[in-house]
């Protein structure tokens, strides 16, 4: 196995955990950027022609994992793999984001839900997207249908 | 920072790196599966419900990083940070695959692009797409109008 190490990190509007949007119909649109350290910049070419992109974070400040668990969405308990809860066997988050431009290193973005000085372990781009008439959304439809009714 | 853990391996028909289709127009429609260990089966309730998962997973077969290289795709070379190029600073790779079905706790899947045998280090359920005409695919999409002229 490989050594995680930080390539640079987020600097986001939240920080705490309690300010971070969750739940169903949680919205992020909180811009911030991700600052990629002087060592990686070179990786960051041409990465500006994409629109959004995907990050992969540590989830630094939580500890252990639950197999599972209530989220935030639901009063039913799931298993982790089907929640993005950040109590997890490898505490890797994973979001998409809008990206609205790049300064040097600084990728400014949309759509930011980790916390201030999250160290980031990878960006990639978001190349594809599953057709929305295919796609099936577990519980999560489910609890949102629940929660309509009320 | 953490120590990764696998929580499961891929089964999948490449056996080696050559055999993944790669570059432009590459189809992954290889159907395989995801041996989750026993300890974290748990972690898989609720999993069914979902047609589509994001699998982490490590490029255990690959050494070291370049922060900038030619992909299989262009004839270009691109930051790390723009491609999907297994030489990254955190080894990680990311593939959305179609859940086929849930046999305990084996995950049978559709679109696998990553070698036999392949350490996990998650599972996450895909929850939502971006729309395909607010998608910009930078130099991808412009190798691949190179490539439809010719």
């Amino acid at each position: 196995m490989f050594s995680p190490q930080a390539i640079g990190y987020a600097r986001s509007p939240y920080k705490k955990t309690e300010e971070v949007p969750k739940g169903l119909g949680a919205q992020h649109e909180a811009e911030g950027t991700l600052e990629i350290e002087p060592q990686f910049e070179a990786g960051l070419r041409d990465i500006e022609g994409f629109s959004h992109l995907f990050v992969l974070w540590v989830f630094d400040r939580s500890e252990g994992f639950e197999l599972v668990s209530k989220p935030p969405s639901d009063d039913q308990p799931h298993g982790v793999f089907a929640t993005r809860s950040p109590k997890r066997p490898n505490p890797i988050g994973l979001t998409v984001v809008e990206l609205l431009r790049r300064e040097g290193r600084i990728l400014r973005v949309r759509g930011l839900d980790m916390l201030d000085a999250t160290p980031i372990l990878d960006v990639k781009p978001y190349l594809s997207s599953i057709p929305q008439e295919k796609l099936r959304r577990g519980w999560l439809a489910e609890a949102e249908a629940r929660s309509e009714k009320r």
